[in-house]
C-alpha cells in the first residue's frame, strides 16, 4: 500500500458537526414556520439549471452543500407537509421520523438479514401492523418501500398459491386455464402494474363495475367470476379496496370474504389508503371484515405520516409467504451462531439490501402512542365532514360526491356552463391557487363528471385551512367565470 | 369540529430541539469511533425481551425514546460501518447521506411526480449515472430500493420489449414460445426472484457453466442459444454479471455484447457489485463494452456507500423503458402548470410513491466529487491484493480463488483434514471472529471448497485491519485445529 488510506470520513469532524447542528435548528424552523411559507413554488430558471449540470470530478466542503440544499431545494418541496396540501394521497411526514431515518443511516444496517437489533425492530413493527388490523401472531409480513409493492408483495403469494402448479419453476407458461383477477373500476393503477409485471396481463385484471357509491358492484363480480369459469378461465382472487384513490370508498369487505369463501378464492385486499382506520375509534366500523383477507396492504407513509417510503405487505399464511420467496443461495446459507444466525428478511419479498425503514415508524409510535395515530385519523374524517358541509353552504360549490372518508369531491359551478367549460374553470381555478402557493388540492373524475378533490390526510390541517379554501375558490372561480363572461360578451 | 385539533408536531420545539441536537454528536461520536467497538455483538435477552413488546396505546417523552434507540439498538448494529467489517457485499454508510436521509424527510417530498426540486435532482443523478457508466444521455433510469429492484426493472423491459406481443394486456399465457434468459450459474439469487416475480419461472432462466475464472463460459452460451432454438423456446435475453458476488468475477461484456448482437438478444448487466468500476482509474478497464448494455442495474448503496436504500436501473431504450411501466389514470392526468406539471416519474418502475432517496447520493458526490469515489473504488482493489497476497505470505492459508476484484477467499488448512472438517474448523473460525467482535467475513463454496469470503469494500478499511484479519484467524485455526486433535487424541 503505497498511497495514505483515504476515507469518506472527514479527517476533523467539526466542520460535520457544526453543519449538522445547523442542519437541525433549520430543519425544525422549517417545519414549525411551514405555514408561514406557500404551499409550493415554481422554480425560477437559474435554479432549473443547477439540476442540469453534470458530475463533478472535484469535491466541495459540506457546508457549501449544504448551502446549495437550503437554497435550491427547500424552498421547492412538492408541499405535502404544509397544512394546506390535499393533493395525491400522502402523508404529511414529521420530525421523528425524519430523526428514525437519520439514525437508521447512521446505524448503516442491512434488513436484508441477520441478527442485529435492527432486524428485531423490523419484526416488532411488523407485529404491531398485524395488531393494527386485526390479523393472528402467526400471519407474516414484510416492509417495503410503498403501497405499490405491497400490494405486489400479496398479489403474487396470491398468484402462486392459486395457481394450484409449481409457479415459481414453470411460470404462467404451464397454466391449464388462464388465470383471473378482480378489482373494482376504481382500483388502482397500481394493481394494473402489478399484474403486468406478474405476467399475468392487464387483461387478467377484470374490472367490476362499481355502484353509485363507487363501491364493487357484487352482484356483477358474482356473474363475471360465473362467466369466467364459463369460459374455462380460473378465477383466482379478488382484489378488494379499502378506501379508493377517487373517493375514498371503501369496498363491502365482510361481503367479499363471503364470496371468496364460497368461490375458494384469494382475498386481498388494498388497505393503503383505508387499512389503518382500523385503528380510529370512529373510523374502525367502516373496514369492519378487512382481518377476513388473505393478504393486505397498508400504508404507513401515508395515515401514519412516517417519511417516504414505507409499505406493508401482510400475508394470513406465513408459509405461503415464505414459500413465493424463500431462495437460500450458498453465499447465503444460515450459520449456527454469530451475525448471520438470523431468519433471512428478504425471504419474505423481491429486495435482497432492505434499509431500516423500521426504525421511523417505531420512534414515532412509541412517541405518539397507537391510540393518537387513531384520533388523527378520526380528525381527518372530521375535517373532511367539515368541508362537505362548508361545500354545501356555500352558493356555487358542488359536493360531487358524498364523502365518506376523508377524500372530499367538489367542483365550482356558477351555472349555464357546459361540462367543459367547468373543467377548464375548475382546472384553472386549481393551478391558480398551486400557483399563489395557497392551497394544494388535485383534480379526478368521478362518475364522468370532472372535479376538484381534496385529501385530507394532513396532521397540520386546521378547520380554519378549510375555509381559506373554499373561500380561494369561490374568488378565483368569480373571477375567472367573470373573466370567461367578457371575453364572450 | 369540538376538540381542539391535534398534530404530531410538539406544542413546543425545544425538547426536540434539544434530542435532535443530541443526535447530531452521539451520531458522529458513534461513527468517529466505531473502530473501538466490536464489529457486531449479540444481544442480552433483556434487550431482546423489549423488541417482543406489543403496540402501546400511550405515547413517551421523545427523549425516552431515543435513549431506547441508543442504548437497545445502537450497540447492536449489523456491523458494516465497522472497518473490520467484510462479510455480505455492501458499503459502509457515510455520515453526509445519513444527513441527505434526514433532510429528504423533512422535506417530505414524493417522487412519484410533479415539478419540483427532488424531481429535478432525482432526474439530475439519474444523469450523473449515465456519465459514470457511459451510458449516452439519451437513456433513462430509475432510482430504486436496490439492485435486485434495479435488475427486476431491467429485465421486464427485456421481457417486453423480446415478447413481439402486448404483453402489458395479453401477459405470458400469449407467447407462443416460451422465452429463454440466460446467466452464469453464478448470477445472483435476485435474478431468480426476478424471473419467477415476471411470471417466467425459474427453468426460463438457464444457467450456464462459468469456467476456472468463475466467468460465463461463452461457448456453452452459444451452445445453448442453438439448443433451445432447436426444441422452439425463444432465447431472449442475456444477464451478464460484472462482479459476481461468489468471488468478484466479471464476464466477458464485450465478447457477450457482441454475440447478443449476433443473436438479436437484448444484453442486462448485473453491475451491482462491478459495475462503478467504471469510474475507478484502475479499475475501469475491467468492465469495458458495459455501455453496450440494453439495460444495467448498479447499485450506489454499494460502491458509493450511500446509506440504504438505492440502487438504479438504466434503460438504453428510453422509449422501450416507459412503454413497460407507463400508466397515467385519471387522477393522475399532467396538469398545463403547477404542482402536477411535471414528468410522472412513476411512469419508470413499479412503485408509485418514491422517496427522495437522490438527495443522500447528490450531497455524496457534490462533498466528494468523482475521482474522489474513483480512487476509493481502486482503493479496495490494493486492499483485496494486500490481503491476498498475506494470505499467500502466511502458513496454514490457503487462497481459495485468485481475486479479481474486493472479494478475497480463502481459508485455514493446517494439512490432514478432509474438506468436511475444514469448512467445520473455517466456519468456526468465522463465527469466533464475529462473537469476539474482531472481524466479519461470511463464508461460500466456490468450485466445491467451502471457504471464508472477505469482501472489502468499506472505506474505512486500514491495512493494518488486514493484518488483524490473517492474524486473528491464524490464531483461532491453530487453537480450534489443537482442541479436535486433543478431543480425537
Ligand atoms: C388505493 C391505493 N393503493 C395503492 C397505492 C400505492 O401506494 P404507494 O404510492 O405507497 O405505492 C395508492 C397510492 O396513492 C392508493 O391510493
Ligand atoms: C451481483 C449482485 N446482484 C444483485 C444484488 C442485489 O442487490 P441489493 O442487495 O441491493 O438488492 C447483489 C447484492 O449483493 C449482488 O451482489
Amino acid at each position: 500500500m503505497s498511497k495514505l488510506p483515504e476515507t469518506l470520513d472527514p479527517a476533523d469532524w467539526e466542520t460535520h458537526r457544526a453543519v449538522a447542528h445547523q442542519m437541525v435548528d433549520d430543519a425544525i424552523d422549517y417545519i414549525r414556520d411551514v405555514r408561514s411559507r406557500p404551499v409550493w413554488q415554481d422554480m425560477p430558471p437559474q435554479v432549473r439549471e443547477q439540476f442540469r449540470k453534470g458530475l463533478s470530478h472535484e469535491g466541495m466542503p459540506l457546508p457549501n452543500v449544504y448551502q446549495q440544499v437550503m437554497t435550491e431545494v427547500f424552498p421547492f418541496p412538492m408541499g405535502n407537509i404544509h397544512p394546506r396540501f390535499w393533493m395525491w394521497y400522502m402523508g404529511a411526514s414529521n420530525f421523528t421520523g425524519a430523526m428514525g431515518d437519520f439514525l437508521a443511516a447512521i446505524l448503516g444496517s442491512n434488513l436484508g438479514g441477520g441478527d442485529h437489533a435492527a432486524a428485531e425492530i423490523d419484526k416488532q413493527v411488523i407485529g404491531w401492523m398485524k395488531e393494527m388490523i386485526g390479523y393472528p401472531a402467526e400471519a407474516s409480513g414484510t416492509l417495503v418501500s410503498g403501497g405499490s409493492m405491497a400490494n405486489l408483495i400479496g398479489l403474487t403469494v396470491a398468484r402462486n398459491v392459486m395457481s394450484g402448479i409449481d409457479l415459481r419453476n414453470e411460470g404462467i407458461g404451464a397454466l391449464s386455464a388462464p388465470m383471473r383477477f378482480y378489482g373494482s373500476d376504481q382500483v388502482h393503477s397500481c394493481h394494473r402494474i402489478a399484474v403486468e409485471a406478474m405476467g399475468l396481463g392487464n387483461n387478467a385484471l377484470r374490472r367490476i363495475p362499481s355502484d353509485a357509491d363507487c363501491r364493487m358492484d357484487l352482484a356483477a363480480l358474482r356473474t363475471a367470476i360465473t362467466e369466467d369459469r364459463a369460459s374455462g378461465l380460473h378465477p383466482a382472487c379478488v382484489i378488494a379496496t379499502a378506501g379508493t384513490v377517487n373517493t375514498g370508498a371503501i369496498d363491502d369487505l365482510a361481503a367479499i370474504a363471503d364470496l371468496c369463501a364460497e368461490e375458494g378464492l384469494w382475498m386481498h385486499v388494498d388497505g393503503c389508503i383505508g387499512g389503518l382506520l382500523a385503528i380510529a375509534p370512529k373510523g374502525r366500523a367502516m373496514v369492519n371484515g378487512i382481518a377476513r383477507a388473505d393478504s393486505i396492504a397498508i400504508d404507513p407513509h401515508k395515515w401514519l405520516h412516517a417519511p417516504f417510503e414505507v409499505g406493508c405487505a401482510l400475508v394470513k399464511d406465513a408459509d405461503a409467504h415464505l414459500r413465493t420467496f424463500t431462495v437460500t443461495p450458498e453465499y447465503l446459507e444460515a450459520a449456527p451462531r454469530g451475525i448471520a444466525s438470523g431468519a433471512w428478511l428478504h425471504d419474505f419479498g423481491l429486495q435482497t439490501s432492505r434499509g431500516f425503514r423500521a426504525l421511523k415508524v417505531w420512534m414515532a409510535l412509541k412517541e405518539h402512542g397507537l391510540a393518537k395515530f387513531g384520533r388523527l385519523i378520526d380528525q381527518d374524517l372530521d375535517h373532511a365532514c367539515y368541508l362537505s358541509d362548508r361545500i354545501i353552504a356555500t352558493p356555487n360549490l358542488e359536493l360531487c360526491f358524498p364523502g365518506v372518508i376523508n377524500i372530499v369531491c367538489f367542483r365550482y359551478d356558477p351555472g349555464g356552463l357546459s361540462e367543459e367549460a367547468l373543467k377548464r374553470l375548475n382546472t384553472e381555478i386549481m393551478v391558480r391557487m398551486q400557483e399563489t402557493g395557497i392551497a394544494a388540492v388535485s383534480d379526478t373524475t368521478v362518475r364522468g363528471r370532472h372535479c376538484l378533490r381534496a385529501a385530507i390526510n394532513n396532521h397540520r390541517t386546521l378547520p380554519s385551512d378549510l375555509d381559506m379554501l373554499t373561500g380561494e375558490v369561490v374568488r378565483l372561480g368569480e373571477i375567472l367565470a367573470q373573466n370567461t363572461r367578457m371575453k364572450k360578451g
